[in-house]
């Protein structure tokens, strides 16, 4: 099995410790493909960079969904997933979906905690848009500035662990969400410091994109995820308009 | 790795029917432990009866959680899934929720398709307790009469694939969740007659509890899905009563 | 006029106490019948204690609803209140439901005030399965330990009147609840010493049970409240076996 | 006990049907007092009637509160309630809260019957003002007509018993709520032609008025329900002018 | 253009208040009729209030509505609008309608700040009724007394200033809303030191007024909003009376 | 003042009709300038087109937003609405969103119609993302095929009116808006074959951007709103980038 881990960042950092935590939990037999944005910005944290996400992450699935079984968008608010998933013949997950969802599986209400204010509202509007707000028990976020993403998880790892446990006690979580590409993997070094279980959005995002793939589910042929109709387009990246315009088959 | 499946039912033909989907969809080194209810009836349909099926569930449970690495309640209204989730160390999943939460990534709105209208208030209480009734598209349901569970999913084959089909088109639909145990192993017979993604609960479970496993949470030691506070009790079965009573401990 | 008061607790002390409550507020010619569980512990406090104390509701209404011409389910989350709704032909009250909707006649926000910290997510899934989260101002509870149910409501008078002076001020609530069995009879003791109404919890399901016995209505014979179809099942009480095989009827 | 029933229609006829069907189902020892609005129209239908109507109720209340232990504003769309349940020191219920309250207490879902499609807009903005959307299984209303109200019940009675069956089969209503004023008593004649419980709006009012009345429950003396300040006014009926003013007080 | 402002308070202070911050943001060749009610209060404050200032905003819309193309409802919960809106032939805007979906097109969540705390439960349920829960960031109120309304703008604006800034840090408001008439015109004056955008209620309500005009709509003959049936009505203004009646036709 | 109207499509025939139409509504002295993505599809009408779009929307705006005092994205799904609302200094709306709460103020619930259903979809996140999924009372969309655009609504401007018609019948609409870029200038048309108020995309977000720029609201500096932090970026339009890592400043 072959899992696609499309980074929207440009951050080729960011894309090594994404694939790195994606293997330490995958089954035997599932290889990693790891793909990192060729425009944007390092790190997405606001709505407008998310919106270039979006764009970015099309880009790379246009580009590489054939050599997979299923996808996962591995940036914690899901640039793209919607236009995804309607596109491409192969199951796509969101990274912060799949945190959420898997957190809903660990108990009533779950936190999401992060380094920087700045992904706070890009955060919330993701929670909204699968419906979860109802299982939020609060997005809580560390600083200001966004700082170095490449040590952030390293500089930040006894805040953030305050954090969690102020989560637990104050908004009553009884699950953690560690979110954001940078923080992949600290999960799994600090779980015995918070008294909940912890998700690793990758983690679960790799696991939840297996699942599909074992499920072979088929493409929608009708409803609102079937593949649009064929479309000319202008200013896309080649591999993006030959598959708007069908140019290219599902069996080419 | 070794997953339970609880059927809260007494019927031994659907633990049997449960097992086999089951392991049709398991990863390689999956075992899988299916038991069944010893008390209650042949086939939940009913709030009633799944008040009483929970209680089952718990019983299950009890006996059974230290052989396995996660657990499945193995019926669609997930019965005594908060409580079993709340009170034992391993991550249990619902069959029902983890078809809803698979479904979800797959599509925007769901459609649940089943065999007895007897099933649908208890469906749709369990659709609001998981939270997902905006997700739902609806729920579809195909006679007055349960019929007899052990042919019901060759007997109505077409009956419910028909029913899946209109949900499509009329709830617009963008995935169909093929819900209760005796359905289970239909959705992999009759995907290709669906224009969308159909979700089996069962292959969906046992895949969400793989998952569960894989990522090792820890047991919650804070917050409202702590172990709760040992407590005497009377009337319940031996390995219940012991668990409450804390008169075993985890490593026990 | 006869009402049954179901304890699903097994502590005859806690079932005296709502008896007395209960006659307090009784009118003429109203008789109470309270009867306590054989089975489960001596104080419902979590999800999995609900989960087999609605079991053992199921049982004592099986057992008594013919002497009584409307029922209450007399613990606060209300355990095992659809399936009794459904099955029984009189009508049935939770005490939390009951509660909670006369206080919604009596403001617009209403707190809930409680003894014990374990009660808080039981409760507030009991408010969601009501679907009156909207109306909810509060839930606030004393402290970590249950203590002993007996003597509580005497040892933390004034601790939970602070409790409710605090969730007027702090979180609007236009009326208090008195939540949990074993302070049944309190609110009358401190209602001049909170400054909105006050409601018991016990009090306020016998007055609804009242109401509902004088207003006459038919048990359902269509959708999803009529009595479920005889089936056989096992490891039941006898009277509940005997009434879901319909083994006796209506009339008998 | 005594019970003012302040119907807000200028109808005497309706006032009279009102107080009848509230007797029918009074405890013993229950007085009923019903007064008639003296501005206003015949019969409010519309959201323009209901502003209206209101302030005729506020006017009502002024005058006859100190004669009674509760008060009932009695119109389906609860003209006034918020205001009335602020300004005085008895307990109001609506009629529509009554009636809606009251069937949540015996199924999951309601549906609303009546006879008029000009009822429709106003009573659908009063289940949402009570945030019970979720527990409303629709509103079904006969004709466009409001016709005669003297006779309206008489004349439409067997249409009316359809639209409820129909209502129970196509829109799964549990509980029928037969609403508005003019078709008070018409549940007890019917029900047994109606497979669900049958709430009749005035009836319900009567008894949580009754409940609410045993309860003895405080006036509120903060937050929002408390006495609003004293204030001058222009262009008030004498007693409402007066009580705003605080010219009276409570014991006075 | 000609723009109708009804002022359901019976200060003709307010009145020239609302007038004069209207006309400053009032586009070339617009008009403002500004009319002050007969009778209610000096300041609406209260849900009572409301219901009373419901009232006088139809009569005041009866007298008046011919000779303007729009009008707005110029008290911050709207009392009366629905009405209002259902009756007359000409666009009617509530104030805190115009002013709260103005905010959502400057941010995502609203804070409203006004000056006593008398106003929260009247202005909360004006949120509720139009549905922008969703959208509040929070209801921060000064005080606990009213004040003068003539100068309560001028004597609080260093303290609303503080309640705005604290809004946007501790509620994360993206935008704030001054609300009460008698701010009116404070907004302007203190946009500098409020780091997101202010909503001056009579400002927006102006500038949507003027929008709706302009747009030309058609008043509805079908639908909720259609103009109701004629009616007779005892007790109400003429001109009130006399539309009710339909004893004078719109083109009249 | 001048108005900005971005088209996120590349169909400069659809500029030309929502500018014409923006005019024919426009206030004496409002100038309109439209701009035409350079890239993405000639007409959007699916998610993935919307991401695409919303790309080019942020493109365009980063190019033209200094000329103009208030912004429009002019389709109706908005894309990449959040996304501009944050980075510009200028208001921007969508044409949605303007749209969608214009129809809040002439009722309580708008219909949307349009003319292709693979519309559908789009524009039921979109009302979702805006929150207004209370207010809406339906989409109906005409065909399966979008048909071509230039001649759309000449080509369907009666079965459009049938289909608002419906609505209005069918599904309890108080408003109708006529959605999608190329049914712009319709609503004018046919205003009177459709019995309630029927608003036109375009005109109402002109009328909206008119009214934000009128009341000078200042960009926030704090809360979720404020302008990003500055950042490097690759493969982005040279304004945008320019913008993105401020190397201009707002008054440059």
């Amino acid at each position: 099995m072959k899992i696609l881990l499309v980074n929207p960042n440009t951050s080729r950092s960011v894309t090594d410790r994404l694939r790195e935590t994606a293997l330490s939990v995958a089954a035997p037999g599932t290889e990693v493909l790891a793909v990192t944005a060729a425009r944007g910005v390092p790190y997405i944290a606001t709505r407008a960079e998310a919106v270039i996400g979006g764009g970015a992450a099309l880009d790379l699935l246009a580009e590489h969904w054939r050599s997979a079984d299923a996808a996962v968008i591995a940036a914690f608010g899901d640039p793209g997933l919607g236009g995804a998933r309607e596109l491409f013949p192969i199951p796509v997950v969101g990274m912060a979906e799949a945190a959420m969802l898997t957190a809903c599986m660990l108990g009533r209400r779950f936190a999401i905690i992060s380094f920087a204010r700045a992904l706070g509202p890009w955060y919330q509007e993701c929670v909204d848009y699968h419906g979860l707000g109802h299982r939020l028990a609060g997005i809580r976020l560390l600083g200001d500035a966004v700082g170095d993403i490449a040590t952030v998880q390293e500089d930040c790892a006894d805040a953030l662990v305050d954090l969690a446990v102020e989560s637990v006690r104050r908004d009553e979580a009884d699950v953690v969400v560690l979110a954001g590409a940078p923080l992949s993997g600290l999960a799994a070094r600090v779980r015995d410091r918070i008294p909940v279980p912890v998700v690793d959005g990758i983690a679960a995002a790799l696991k939840q994109a297996e699942a599909l793939a074992a499920l072979q589910p088929r493409k929608a042929t009708a409803g609102t995820f079937r593949r649009p109709d064929p479309k000319p387009s202008a200013g896309l990246t080649e591999p993006l308009a030959r598959w708007i315009a069908h140019r290219e088959e599902v069996g080419e």
